[in-house]
């Protein structure tokens, strides 16, 4: 049987990590990676396969089954995920929520024209979370949704404390708040507010000199990122960050808690709990390349999310197989 | 829009589950109960529905929608799947794991040949859990599945304990052990023992006079039920029975532990709370009805399994409103 012949777009960390999951895949190959750096100065770990420069993916046309796009939500997709969609069956991980449906259309329009599949925002969140939270409100139609996040490291809010004057380096772990976890759990269907769902821990590498009781404060009061959060600011030295910190973890919690019959109590919960945040929405990506291959190889064109996707579609197993093995 | 006309087909705790699990749904109704009993004897909550024999459902053919099989997996369901399938949509909660691919064969064959979409093994374990073994090695393909039951009432075993000579009534309860799936979570991947994965707790009302030592030894001692676990055996009156142990409680656990990149830990976790079983299971009955009216509105026809539908099929609301609201 032929392999399924993957390009990555995009050598980041999520490049990175899709490399890593095709490997013990044996029913796909690395085609190519194609980066915006110069392709010399890209060293990368599959020996069979190619870097090349961005500029030359459209000559691997027909050579590549599914394209899996790399790049980040707020500058490359709006672009990538059109143009692409147009040479290639496509895979992404746009994740700007409000911005998805808009996405979804212009995605969709141009495999359409072009025969293509492509399946947007693909990953955990969007992607495995919000595919729970669909199962839980369509099962428990009574009830309430509830999405928790970390403890993990979100980049924005990291890159925010780094933009603080007087700021070398830090991280930022949001932190779900157990309590309100287990009230949850409780079924007492709790309103949370912000502030009481998650906390968010900063570890700061101050420069020499630094005001760090100015920085603490800033951080603190910063509109959208900190204001409304319990935030804890820790000075460590850059050894120490990059010792301890160095990581990118994450994971969650979704929970649909609801009611049947009688006011019976029901609870669904799914959790993640990731040593590699982009590693793992790697292997979700490369799962669903299958899924894209499939779908083209039936004839399917256009855009599709994680919804519209088959479970069984995800696998290498036949479906005797799954039937026999997982049902 | 018209809604989608409900059949049930038994009325015991599932059947009356069902019957639920549809009234918070307004895009169906439930058209009419099916029973062996005689149907004066029954009396349903829905006001607008028919109890009828289940000797009159062939009359239905046209005005049901799609029909829910509430019989068992042991008698029923093998007779009841191809037959029905025959004449309506169908779904069931064929359960006997082994016989499953047999099972799915004769309904394909029967559906198939009448045009008909039947989605059989529907619930939670086969289900939903089945559903989240089969995304956990899709993307964790490097990895070990777990899958661990309860606190939850076993039927099979309670009624096992009630065969015991001089037990009088009795219930059983099979009870996760915590300290597996802390080492489960903690990434080390044990092979786990039966034994070590689950234990037994039976609750026993022994008849006046009867040999207590030797009905706990019989019931620790019984091969495939308890021989293989750690069972407790409590003897209590039968108004503590009642008073105590009268719900449906289950749940459990299933967990992928995997590795990606340089064995970088991840781990996926879903877990059941569920304060009625058949209450929960009728509830994702529910829910893939209406994926079979889907199906069989396209045009397409046989048997499927949970792993053939997409999750989007599943929820009332359109493709539109969940790429806004969930995804």
């Amino acid at each position: 049987m032929s392999k399924i012949r993957i390009g990555i777009l995009g050598y980041g960390n999520l490049g990175k990590g899709v490399e890593y999951a095709i490997k013990p895949n044996s029913d796909m190959e690395l085609v190519a990676v194609f980066t915006r750096r110069s392709p010399e100065s890209l060293s990368i770990l599959t020996k069979t396969a190619e870097v090349k420069s961005i500029s030359e993916a459209a000559d691997y046309k027909g050579k590549i089954d599914v394209m899996i796009l790399c790049g980040g939500s707020a500058t490359d997709l709006p672009e990538q995920g059109p143009e692409y969609a147009a040479m290639f069956n496509t895979i992404d991980s746009f994740d700007t929520h409000a911005k998805i449906p808009e996405y979804f259309k212009a995605v969709d329009k141009s495999a359409k024209e072009n025969g293509k599949t492509a399946i947007i925002s693909v990953g955990w969140d969007p992607g495995m979370f919000s595919i729970n939270r669909l199962y839980g409100n369509a099962i428990l139609s009574e009830g309430k949704d509830y999405t928790f996040w970390g403890k993990g490291v979100s980049q924005g809010h990291s890159d925010a404390i780094r933009r603080v004057e007087g700021v070398l380096d830090g991280k930022q772990y949001t932190i779900p708040v157990e309590s309100a976890i287990e009230q949850v759990r409780s079924g007492s269907n709790p309103e949370l507010t912000t502030r009481q769902k998650h906390l968010r821990e900063c570890f700061v590498v101050a420069k020499d000199g630094a005001d760090k009781a100015k920085i603490e404060e800033t951080i603190k009061n910063m509109p959208n990122y900190f204001s409304d959060y319990d935030t804890t600011v820790h000075f460590i030295s850059k050894e120490e960050l990059d010792k301890n910190h160095s990581g990118i973890p994450h994971g969650g919690f979704v929970l649909r808690s609801g009611v049947t019959g009688e006011n019976t109590k029901q609870l669904i919960e799914y959790s993640l709990k990731l040593g590699s945040n982009p590693e793992f929405t790697a292997s979700v990506l490369i799962a669903y390349a299958r899924a894209a291959y499939r779908f083209s190889k039936e004839g399917a064109t256009g855009a599709k999310s994680v919804f519209d996707v088959p479970p069984a579609y995800l696998s290498s197993k036949t479906n005797e197989e799954i039937l026999a093995s997982l049902l």
